[in-house]
């Protein structure tokens, strides 16, 4: 008997940044693939992060957008219900891209195993891509320490808050920017930053140069070229900037032009600018896992996470990342 | 009886890049300053150097700009003809800053001492400040070895031809971008770079890549954004930027904006990204002196100069370098 399995796809390709309207749900037969080196899977959250915007749009790292149809970027923590792979066993837990659906075969080599006694969230969250981005960039390419004073945008965000936490977690100080009071409330009471600034306050410069204090010795870049001026403006001299993300570029006009900001001050201020791309530190996952699940196990490690229940609801959330209306790490519950 | 001095200074306050017709000659007399810690020197050549232009209308590392009459900003080496500091003998070489004045008295904290055994001229290029540059950003920030392989825009110029050479001198390649076939030929004939693209033509960014091959794992900027493109797209992944100077800013309208550049391209290259002040590595002459001249001995390094002669040369000199029409360092002879 064929098993049903329901998918969201694409309705038509996207032009601005994803809305509702773009997506629409298939079901289909699970026809089982031929051959080894398959799983089949049951995903239980569907991870979504800001770079599906571009990617959605044939706009993130060179890859091609997907086609109305056909399967969508993102990952998953999911359940082996079957496996056709040794390596693998029925109810291992895996981080997979699965395509935004319920139930999938995917190719084993492409399975990433994870502990199972932990909520399965977190595989996706701090102790899944975002987390690795904030790990390499903070303790790989900033090189954080005790004498550390991060700047950090997106700061309610996975990257940003996990960002924030390695600072403070290695005896270091976090100030965080992030977009309106509920967010920086979070910041600082949950994540445990030293402060917040809520950039959609006319006076947030003014409070994050009263916050930084001194000066920062690391800036961490999620957003984009307005902040990363100001940014850098709080920056001592030989900093250390980690450009990791461009979310306000995302949904840029490609006529715009390419992603600008200001060189001037990289000079002036003699700083160390490091790009950062996190597939080069997959190969690193365990070293990022080893250090982040005891401070995770005891509560030194958190993020809010922004919850859409069942599959249908994920064209909503990924609306409400792309508007920064979520709070925390967006996901969808699937099972 | 009172000694008379010659000196350049500002007619009028220099708004757009700096013409012959911004500048006035001055005689006047040389009255001796009181107390100790001076030396009278007689300048022999006066350097003139990109960043002048920015600094004689205040747009140059906050430093205001010079008002009409003032001494102007530019080292100069010269002979000391008396001395007011035991440490100093009259007949030493120093470099200082005399304004542009052919006798001027200068206090000798801020004098440095120079061997008088090597053609005064090199104590300004390619042993002096330019030269500093160009191992700064070279040794120190990119750590250049020899499977380096360079790109380096105004390479005619002392920094860019100095960083070259450091860079095959160490058994890398070297790759210039010049502007016009004359700066070119000096590059690859005199200067031994591996290859020379003119920015000028047509073809310039299809020959440099084709120069590069395999893409380059150093990018050296001396110009502005323009270029830092190209060379951010020749580059290979994880490779380093020197960020040094921004001569097309230098003449940039203020009110256009801070210097932008894309930021994109830093990520997906991953790459590493150093502002370069040679301030920071006054305190290390030596150790660039020490490496410098026995190649400046022996032929291996080696910089055109562009002479002007008489300080009355100075003012068409300045505009000269502004327009790009020098070749190689810019000199006036004084004495």
């Amino acid at each position: 008997m064929t098993e049903t399995a329901r998918a969201i796809v694409l309705d038509r390709p996207v032009l601005a940044f994803p809305t509702v309207a773009d997506f629409t749900i298939v079901d289909h037969p699970l026809v089982p693939p031929e051959g080894d080196g398959w799983l089949k899977v049951r995903p239980l959250y569907l991870s979504l992060d800001p770079y599906i915007g571009a990617r959605l749009r044939g706009r993130h790292m060179g890859e091609p957008a997907p086609v109305p149809g056909e399967a969508l970027p993102g990952f998953c923590v999911a359940d082996v219900e079957e496996t056709r792979d040794p390596a693998f066993a029925a109810g291992d837990r895996v981080v997979v891209e699965a395509g935004w659906a319920d139930l999938a075969w995917v190719r084993s080599n492409t399975a990433r195993q994870v502990s199972s006694d932990l909520a399965p969230s977190l595989h996706l969250g701090v102790l899944g891509m975002p987390g690795l981005t904030a790990w390499a960039g903070m303790t790989q390419l900033a090189k954080t320490g005790p004498d550390d004073v991060l700047t950090v945008n997106a700061a309610a965000g996975t990257v940003g808050g996990v960002a924030g936490q390695i600072a403070r977690n290695l005896g270091g100080r976090a100030i965080g920017i992030a977009g309106g009071p509920e967010k920086c409330a979070l910041v600082v009471e949950q994540y445990g930053f030293d402060a917040c600034s809520d950039y959609r306050r006319d006076d947030w410069e003014t409070k994050l140069t009263k916050a930084v204090g001194g000066g920062s010795t690391i800036h961490f870049e999620n957003v984009g070229t307005g902040q990363l001026a100001v940014g850098l403006r709080l920056l001592n001299l030989y900093g250390r900037v980690v450009l990791c993300g461009l979310a306000d570029h995302y949904l840029a006009d490609p006529a715009a032009g390419p992603a600008m900001t200001a060189i001037g001050p990289i000079i002036g201020k003699r700083a160390s600018v490091f790009g950062l791309v996190v597939y080069d530190f997959y190969p690193r996952w365990a070293e990022w896992t080893t250090l982040a699940e005891p401070w995770v196990r005891s509560g030194r490690l958190t993020i809010a996470e922004d919850i859409g229940d069942g599959l249908d609801a994920a064209p909503r959330q990924i609306e409400r990342l792309m508007r920064g209306e979520n709070i925390g790490k967006t996901l969808v519950r699937i099972a």
